[in-house]
């Protein structure tokens, strides 16, 4: 590191504490906004001060937002009746790009993991509760992923909203859409015969 | 894209400029940099800003620098009667930490490529020369890559040294320490026969 120029080497060692990048990819991050326009170093600065400043939360549904409500929320298009229950933001993005669903979400940002400390008050919860109980809400999909804590996840919110008169589904678990049964792993196609459905 | 807040778009599209940052890989970063501290998102963004405005070239050698001269160029403990002439910072970089140069650098900033219309005249080919013609130079070493243009570029260096009075060599190409014969390519494995030496 001590042979970059000192400004350099800061911006070398502040790239390298994103995730999944080392020493020499920000040397090389480093080295492509050296050799950027003023200007597009500026606007890239100015982006990352930006995203800090603006984006919050939506109050309805804990959606990343750059307004007070999502647009997922304040769109009067979206069936009000459904909620999709995600783990982060990202779910929320990809079942949006899906295209296929029309309803609103709750992000959980978080699943529960009793080893790791986190229980149900350190994720959304308690306000998916309170927004099913406003009564509105006739299905709630949960969407939590199928791994060992989505799952823990998911019995729980479904144990939690049991005694709510709404209906409580969960996402189907099995073979991808293109994947190849012969490198699917075992878990993947016990899920797959157990949820099998009548033709 | 449009699926995401605006200011997590335009952070997204910022960093997927970045070379070898597809779009999920910015929007991870980007995550990341959301989630992170204002104070870590500042300091990142304020590096970028700094990078841009205080590197600039070292008069003497055309390293990257923070002053008008590189640290290499102005300790006095550096052999000024070598010269060695790279590519780019980064094979300086590479060079120093080999720890095994004590000499001066001339950083050419490009290869000649006649293909992509780099002539001698768009890489730092005319400042070698006169810091040659200077007089104190006693050997210029040519470790350009051993690529195509890179070799093109040590014979082309070659040649227009070759009436100064100083002498011209270029780094040796062979297999790599901790390499191996097999999986060496056949240009690698000539080289290294045409580059033996007696023991």
């Amino acid at each position: 590191m001590s042979r970059y120029a000192p400004p350099l080497a800061r911006l070398i060692k502040e790239l390298a504490r994103f995730p999944g990048i080392g020493e020499k990819t920000a040397a090389r991050l480093a080295n492509f906004i050296l050799h950027e326009s003023a200007e597009d170093a500026r606007r890239l600065a100015e982006s990352i001060l930006e995203v800090k400043e603006k984006i919050r939360l939506c109050r309805v549904c804990f959606n990343l937002s750059e307004g007070d409500v999502c647009p997922v929320c304040s769109d009067p298009d979206r069936d009000g009746t459904v909620i999709c229950v995600v783990e982060d933001p990202d779910a929320l993005i990809a079942l949006e790009e899906s295209g296929t669903y029309r309803g609103l979400y709750h992000v959980l940002h978080g699943v529960l993991s009793p080893l790791d400390g986190v229980g149900p008050e350190k994720i959304r919860v308690r306000e998916l509760i309170e927004r099913v109980r406003g009564g509105a809400v006739k299905e709630v999909i949960l969407a939590t992923n199928p791994s060992v804590q989505g799952e823990a996840t998911a019995v729980f919110l479904m144990r939690s909203l049991a005694e709510k008169t709404v209906r409580v589904s969960r996402i189907a678990t099995g073979v991808p859409v293109g994947g190849d049964l012969k490198y699917a792993d075992r878990m993947t196609l016990a899920k797959a015969l157990e949820g099998r459905r009548v033709m």
